[in-house]
């Protein structure tokens, strides 16, 4: 296996999610969060990344099908985080060399931290690098204690704190950078004399210093960073610390978004400068904005929509795995769906495409210029040409093409003289 | 009488509103503030309610009308609480027992620490107890004076505390449970040498213990409960911690609601597990949605909507008094009133029942499996078999019935061959 | 030239917005920021308003064109705040009295403090006076050094501030009231031996002290009111703040505002009491709203929307430049554009008004009590009489007005029996 390699901890049902899907499984900002974290990894240089999965594993691996560098262990019992880490054992057979471990049920770790700590595990030949977090609130946590020359001693978890150890704010994420093989050795001599009688991971970096090994922790994750999800109320407070960050980094690049904090971008969305994004918009999935457009209030765009320079989508519009030309506009009420909206295009109020028949969808094509009239439907597949002009109520049957510059009203629609109505 | 009673004060204008209507009949997530406090009142074991009418008596009385355990008692002028509380003595002849005195103005009062309070009344054999709250910022509130042992001395109002007083954060929010008939004997020794020139009941506990009766103070309720809604920015504010509250209990009981800042949830709505609440959602009235539904965004539930298990309901559709079976959907732009809509049924964008002729209301039934084609319009009274199909664009006169498995088309709609528009 | 006069700094192009537009133009709450700092600045008393020009000038000058108490200096090179200022000399030729000098990139300013620095400043005949604010964090404004009896000394720029002075939480936000002709006397003095080799403003007030002028300043203005903006974060910031004003504004008047933090109100909107505003709603421009409407959840108001008493648009409807009688009502998924909608009127769910036709605007009139039923289209220029009723899924053609009294139905519409449909 190439490294370095990074596991995450997948295999925890989260009982407080109440849910039957695999905890990792559930969405932050419209994408499960373990991906998040298999991004982080990534980012973080990973080569190789091996997720333990056990409750929901099926739903896990089907989740992240089809990814060379992603592979799967199988936590048969859920006998604890130092047993979850021996899972990957068979898999990580002969390899010698770091091996990160994360959780995936951390989904705001960023690649940076990450990246820095397989720098520094590197660079200072360490057997075992914790990345660690000073909180306002530590509770739930485990605490990091140190020596009075600030050299890290062990965890203690929560239970375990006398009142001043409680009072430590520096935690343990569990977020860790180990070397193979020497890690094996100390999950060998794990043992389950504790109050859950499970095998615990963080039992490893202090069996790891008494073993004689270089052992350290260094706070390089933030308090947002280790938020980790165990209720739906936790996934909320992570989409809005999410938001702040994908709406941080496009207003950096030039994006006007007049209300952020009503405002909900996919992380996967391309927005270009000088756009504004009005309040009361959803952007979901991957969907490519240019530069100068107008989009909402009230405007849901969908994945696979793709808006060119200058395009206004407007209130109450949905737009689904369509593309508008330059200068485009859908400006109030109206749904396109698998559309292609040429430059300059109007699509009026209340214009709808029909693309779904009950059993497949077909696509609509709207010429550069065209003039879609007000409560218009276009029943999908037809071509409405450039130029063309389809009056206000207009039905469009399916495959009565409309031809450049040409008018047509009524329903079913039949062409006139060139009057727009 | 019944006991224990609970007295709820409602009789003021509240000035600050600005409104015709009186102050407890201004809602908080749908609701007059007064329907709160019932309820809790009822929640902690009030068997019969008096209500203390004056401002806008015939509004109150008629919102709370035919509930056969709420009584009203006017006060004919407003001399004050005290002066409230002993409008209410006719209705109380010959009761001995609690009674709990509450102010209609705190929607934000649950049920739990009133029924706390009405034991412990009972228990410790107390003439008075006061339930009081610890809040980060006192001004406004009387103060509670305890001695240096703890014991309650009395309430201070605002205005005659001294600087040492005034930093006093135990602060008095009317919560009161008093035993008759001993309170009479407080009551008639109130006096209105005071600011205002009224019988104030803060003075009643401070009286009792004159009369060497068991007065005492707990501090039961939190910061949150005691809001007291005196203009319509309070009102606002107590929409936003009550959203708070019904959005955690929700959540807590597996529903995924993704940004619960921007979500508005009736407190009446009853949500199943795994159900994900989309942004920009507003469910109001009574709503029962079933398990694995997807809700928003943008999504508008009235009252008297059914969503059954796996229903979907997406952007810019609003639905009211309609039922949709399970696996039913209307993703994009449409109008559902009146309707019962089939399981595994699919309405299309811009579909909307034409529940209303201007004068009455009548209804729509969509078969199971049926298909309604985006922009078709369905006018009530009328019913589309199962698995029917109305194209794209089609108006179904009311009265015109879509055979089961019919394909109807065009405007008015007629029956064609079995492909789908 | 006119006195009192303002002097509006406007030049600077604010590099991190990324953006072709003057820095001024950007937009808080549908208006360039620099329209409020005008409107302060006339508001405190200023006759004459000088806008000091530069980048993006053509654009500055266009947006506030036509206005004649506003005039324009233009800065050709960037040379700082000093020179921003001389520039304005050549129309001040021959004036003796009081100049404020202002930023147009804070767009939170408000009316009242400046008129006190304005008659401050007159009261105690004063050569320069300036506007402070105590912030909480006041890293990246100068800072307000006075000596130990509280005498104003100077201001230092953030970068040249010991730690002492960096913790001076009195800060400098270039609102100063100068005395003239004084000021080009300090102006004259200004050198550019600084970091930036630019002429600052800053240094002007201890010039002034050392010419042995009477110089003063004073915490007028709040942290609020001195947000600077230089980044599309602090657009959205600014949004918020004003947000909240307006609001509170309305608030205070009557008007219920369910979730504020869901709503958006442009300040320019008239709003009686006992209205109503739902969440997720937008008023954008000049709106006029009578007493007891109901408006949202999900309305979009746009400029030029007039509702008189009583009248309702709720979920997924939008008005542009149109009318709503007394009691009139579009309570769902509907687009009223240049319309005019007699009192008493229903509009049904999906119906549209066709005002647009690709090249023009036309008008809509509907008579009093009238009724559109569902999904109806009316193509502008078009008349619906009073009473009338267009069926649920009518085309109504431009021109073929709807007498009063009569019916009509189809596609397109034409007169039936007087049965509403």
């Amino acid at each position: 296996m190439q490294g370095p390699v990074a596991i995450i901890l997948a295999a925890g049902q989260g009982k407080r999610m109440r849910s039957d899907r695999a905890k990792v499984l559930h969405e932050v900002c419209g994408r499960p969060m373990i991906r998040y974290v298999v991004d982080a990894a990534r980012g973080a240089g990973a080569k190789s990344i091996i997720v333990v999965v056990g409750f929901g594993a099926d739903q896990v691996r089907s989740a992240l099908a089809g990814e060379p560098d992603i592979h799967f262990a199988t936590q048969e019992k859920q006998l604890g985080t130092g047993d979850a880490v021996r899972a990957c054992r068979p898999l990580l057979e002969g390899y010698r060399g770091p091996v990160m471990v994360l959780v995936g049920d951390e989904p705001l770790l960023r690649a940076k931290p990450l990246s820095d700590l397989f720098e520094r595990q590197r660079s200072e030949r360490l057997d075992c690098l914790m990345g660690t977090a000073v909180v306002p609130d530590p509770s739930g946590f485990g605490r990091i204690l140190r020596d009075s020359a600030g050299r890290f001693l062990r965890i203690i978890e929560q239970r375990d704190c006398t009142p001043e150890e409680a009072a430590i704010r520096e935690i343990n994420p569990s977020c860790y950078v180990f070397e193979l093989p020497v890690l094996w050795e100390a999950l060998n001599q794990l043992d389950t004399a504790n109050a859950q009688g499970e095998y615990y991971l963080t039992d490893a970096p202090a069996l790891l210093i008494k073993m004689g090994r270089n052992v350290s922790a260094v706070p390089v994750l933030d308090a947002q960073d280790v938020l980790g999800v165990n209720t739906r109320e936790h996934l909320a407070e992570a989409h809005v610390i999410m938001q702040r960050r994908i709406q941080s980094r496009l207003m950096d690049e030039g994006v006007s978004i007049v209300d952020p904090s009503n405002t909900s971008i996919d992380g996967r969305a391309e927005i270009g400068p000088e756009t504004t994004i009005y309040p009361f918009t959803v952007i979901s999935g991957t969907v490519r904005i240019g530069r100068g457009c107008s989009v909402g209030p009230f405007a849901h765009l969908r994945d696979g929509t793709v808006l060119e320079d200058g395009a206004e989508v407007g209130a109450f519009v949905e737009v689904s795995r369509s593309t508008f030309g330059a200068g485009a506009r859908a400006r109030h009420l109206a749904y396109l769906g698998n559309a292609r909206v040429g430059a300059g295009a109007n699509i009026g109020a209340g214009a709808i495409t029909a693309n779904f028949d009950g059993r497949n969808k077909a696509e609509t094509t709207i010429g550069s210029e065209a003039f879609v009239g007000s409560g218009a439907i276009l029943i999908a597949p037809v071509t409405v040409g450039q130029g063309a002009i389809v009056g206000a109520g207009a039905v469009v049957p399916k495959g009565k093409d409309v031809a450049p510059g040409q008018t047509v009203v009524g329903v079913p629609s039949r062409p006139i003289g060139g009057e727009r109505g």
